[in-house]
């Protein structure tokens, strides 16, 4: 269960101490602050407003009344129209004098918003200290994630059966919809990437009408969300028979997933398992035909504030959930990408997603 | 088609004459801007920035080359770091003195990044022209939303016959994601909403596991998404018999959305339809009972720009598409929404969705 209290003491230890109070607003998009702050994981909230206060174990929340909300530990403060938003903001950060709010998540317009409301009172950034704080998952969101991962390898399995000479991307990708709801998932994660053939040398291809055919490349990329929190999957392999270059292909990939997961340790930074998979592949005579970052974290978000990849210097630590995800693409032949999602927990990384990988089926 | 160079003139024609250049990031996020100004409408293209001048009818886009780029009118550059990134940006908008922003889709830590970028330029917040230009749609863009108006119809017609006693919300909201794909969508518009008996009477209710009994009353808001344009429709009906209150209900909520689209000429605020539907049901049993907006544009969002509310004072025009949606909610006995969506076109109200209106089944 998620303890609100206890995630709220944590954002304030990572936040400057003069910010005694965030105010974060809920728009169309996702807004994983709110999400985070609120544990709000489902529903519109569209123009909802949470605050959240230091030593408050409480969180208060403007809405419109549209949405039901089943949190025991929010306040509800029913505001229709500007004017009324304003005056039970007001009232609610009455006592507090420094305001944080998170640049990332928060539109310029907005920023203006709280800015007009807030008078003269000061506005902090707070998007490092908020990335900080999701980066390393309590026991609630790892739970969470590591349903998200069992039903990605579930609708694995069950796809494998889908898989027919004549089928299209477009209908692989309809099917991985309505398999991760059938499992018992909110919906997936993004818009899933289901390439055959040639199609897989584009990292981020969009289904289309395309069908599958004996010999190809299969590469699915998709995942599960489960109360709010992602998993994240890639499998690539042959229908049929695979030629030498795809099986090169495969088993680099598959090493080199391998060879980055081999030097995290306690405090190893991100950009150091981006570096040995780089390093790996450039020695292989697919040099320079790796595209993308070695992976990234996971969470309320699928890329959940940091990549690995060079520059990025946060370190491995207790509750880290992420993915690594090497690729080699060959825009003549295709795409292999393999990923697969980790925690580091008690000194370790823990694979999650167990579903099978494989060069032919 | 979409011809850009006209969508850029149009654009432009409601900016500053002062701005000769717009730029926008894209995140994770959709971006109703970066869609706009690009026509790119699927693909994550997260980080990519897009840049359209004043007098060009190409488009520049810097992008990571992940995602493929199927548009023979943008010029791409593909950079992979910060440093990258901002050498082309630097070149592309070099001859640019005033550069323009959306503030509702940057956030304020994008917009410091494009302050940092510009150095001496000018920013300028362009988002209230941005939404004037998209408020009123091309033929192109009344195309795709006829079509995902014709989607949602189809599923419409295909869940009557999977609504059956014993089923669940989720399990009805399911079906609507796969009939939405099998019919042509690319996706649902948004998380569609299906609630059951009481459940009716949450206006944003999250389907959940409750299953259909007879007699209770069935409420469906749901919409389609085709290349990027959204329909979005609502049904509400018995599954078996109604009681005299639930009929009395539906009878007012199509009566009040009939009396609102009839106050619709050229000219007219958005507002006045909302004061007319409102006032049609206040004037009811049910007073107090309506407790949203009347309906809202339709577009490349769901709630494109401009609610049917108090206090907007934009005016019906040519191109202009929008839905209805009057409601009554009862806690005790649940509720009733009828919701189309239309265009206002050459001088009149013309209804794009022609799905069934029926109290019961």
């Amino acid at each position: 269960m998620l303890r609100i209290g206890d995630r709220v003491k944590k954002i304030f230890s990572l936040l400057g101490e003069d910010i005694d109070c965030i105010i974060s607003i809920k728009r169309s998009s996702p807004n994983p602050t709110f999400s985070y702050i609120t544990g709000l994981v489902k529903g519109f909230f569209e123009g909802s407003i949470a605050i959240c206060k230091r030593e408050d174990k409480r969180v208060k929340l403007i809405t419109s009344g549209l949405d039901k909300v089943e949190k025991d530990y929010i306040d509800v403060f029913i505001a229709k129209d500007q004017k009324k938003i304003k005056d039970e903001l007001k009232k609610l950060v009455k006592d507090c004098s420094v305001i944080g709010f998170d640049a990332k998540y928060t539109s310029f317009y907005d920023y203006k918003l709280i800015k007009k409301w807030a008078g003269e009172k000061k506005l902090r950034d707070i998007s490092k200290g908020m990335l900080l704080s999701r980066l390393t998952k309590d026991d609630h969101e790892i739970k969470m994630i590591k349903r998200a991962c069992k039903i990605s390898e579930k609708v694995f399995e069950e796809l494998l059966n889908k898989l027919k000479e004549g089928i299209s991307e477009k209908g692989i990708a309809s099917q991985i919809d309505l398999l991760v709801k059938e499992y018992g998932g909110d919906e997936t994660a993004f818009k899933s990437i289901v390439a055959f053939g040639k199609n897989s040398a584009v990292p981020h291809h969009i289904p289309g009408n395309k069908k599958l055919r004996r010999n190809e490349i299969v590469l699915l990329d998709f995942g599960a969300r489960y109360e709010g929190y992602v998993s994240d999957i890639t499998r690539s392999f042959v229908y049929g028979r695979a030629n030498d270059r795809v099986r090169r292909m495969f088993e680099i990939v598959l090493e080199a997933q391998e060879a980055g997961r081999r030097v995290i340790r306690e405090g190893t930074r991100f950009e150091t398992v981006h570096k040995r998979i780089f390093e790996f592949i450039e020695k292989t005579a697919f040099r320079g035909k790796f595209i993308h970052s070695s992976g990234h974290t996971i969470g309320l978000e699928v890329h959940d504030g940091f990549s690995l990849v060079n520059g990025v210097k946060e370190r491995f630590s207790n509750g880290v959930t992420f993915t690594i995800e090497p690729g080699i693409y060959l825009k003549s032949v295709g795409g292999i990408r393999i990923e697969d999602d980790f925690v580091f927990l008690n000194g370790r990384v823990r694979k999650l997603t167990h579903a099978p990988t494989f060069l032919e089926i």
